[in-house]
């Protein structure tokens, strides 16, 4: 799968791929990242890529001309989507990560200082994607949060013993609590079922566990999840322990 | 404000203060960013930070010895905050920056790989905040969004000409759609409206797309601020308009 990035901020991008898991998906070739400055298609001769907003008010906005110019200039493959980061966007989350992970080549474009000209997503048809509700000075954090989030998605990304789908928020519910060595530290001993060997128990408290932490912690996944088809393995947890619910 | 982020990759975390926002806030002094790496305090001698988990399942989790001795290792100032970056916290919203903003001090904790071991947040007693409802490989990224977005509520951080306060979500509703030159790009105009020069139709009509973006892209979010106690400007343009509401 290929990336391609339009930031003013090209460095910090190719920066992150030099870590975890982009680091590993980008050295197995399982995908490519593309960065492209809009600051290097600006008609401009004093680079500028951003001016006045009319109607007056405070900050500066990214122009249509250099954006546009790169975008145009990205190499579109087949079977290729675009999105644009804007506090205004569709809130991302782990369903959209799957369906972006479908597409041959994602466009991100990264917004900066207090805004972008709107038609610029007129005009490349970029899906408006929000990283959360909360300001953030340019879209690079977000893309770099997509890119992770997607690229382990892909097959062969992860290795076999590291499965994405034990991962929270791939079937609506949160984690249950891990434990790792020692036993026992500061006081605190891990959860004697886990030491008992006994796999169906362990599956049991665990997945007893996800529907506490979620209904405490996110009514709203949980409310969701209680409304979907339960398995049959799920519906008897909850019956026997209907008390909790 | 000192940010301290405890993470595996520090050359990640310091690699990103050289751009923008935080690098402003760094060079102005208004913030200050240690990271402490956990390997470096760890007691193993092949400097092992993770184990496999109790109860069986994949992947590595985080031990407590590493992460506990490197967050005793931190200089704690007296207004101090802790959090630990997880699938399972609270979304981190603009409300959340707001309020991390008040502290001397904000300790990040980065998870990574699978997941840690829970006694880690029982012992700092740290609040676990989730960036959103995907899954990243981790917290690295999401302390990033996080010192950025608290960094620019910081008074100073941002220029007179660029304040925070026009920013989505600092309301509650999303931004009205900004145009900058030229009047005509691709056939596409600027709405008429922002050439009028009458300040009081412009404020009328980006009020107005306000309350028209966000009750179509985040009918939750219009939902709220309906419900809320409204000026008698924006009653105004509600009654004015209410074949849209």
């Amino acid at each position: 799968m290929r990336f391609d990035v339009l930031t003013l901020f090209p460095e910090f991008i190719l920066g992150a791929c030099n870590y975890s898991i982009i680091k590993r998906a980008l050295n197995k070739k399982f995908i490519n990242i593309n960065v492209v400055n809009p600051r290097d298609y600006t008609n401009d001769k004093h680079k500028k890529v951003d001016d006045t907003p009319y109607g007056g008010g405070a900050g500066m906005l990214l122009m249509c001309q250099p954006y546009i110019d790169a975008y145009n200039a990205v190499d579109k493959m087949g079977n290729s989507k675009t999105i644009i980061l804007s506090p205004k966007g569709k809130v991302f989350n782990q369903e959209m990560a799957k369906e972006f992970s479908i597409y041959e080549q994602l466009i991100i474009i990264c917004g900066h200082y207090e805004g972008f000209d709107e038609r610029i997503i007129e005009i490349t048809q970029a899906e408006e994607v929000s990283i959360g509700d909360f300001v953030l000075t340019g879209g690079e954090l977000p893309a770099l949060s997509i890119i992770d989030s997607v690229s382990r998605l892909l097959k062969g990304v992860l290795g076999d013993d590291e499965s994405s789908e034990f991962d929270s928020h791939y079937d609506g519910l949160l984690e249950y609590p891990h434990y790792t060595k020692p036993r026992k530290y500061e006081g605190l001993e891990v959860p004697e079922v886990l030491l008992s060997g006994n796999h169906e128990k362990i599956k049991e408290w665990r997945r007893l566990q996800q529907f506490i932490v979620t209904k405490n912690k996110r009514p709203d996944l949980f409310e969701k999840f209680i409304n979907s088809e339960l398995t049959l393995f799920d519906k008897k947890i909850i019956e026997k322990n209907s008390q909790l619910f």
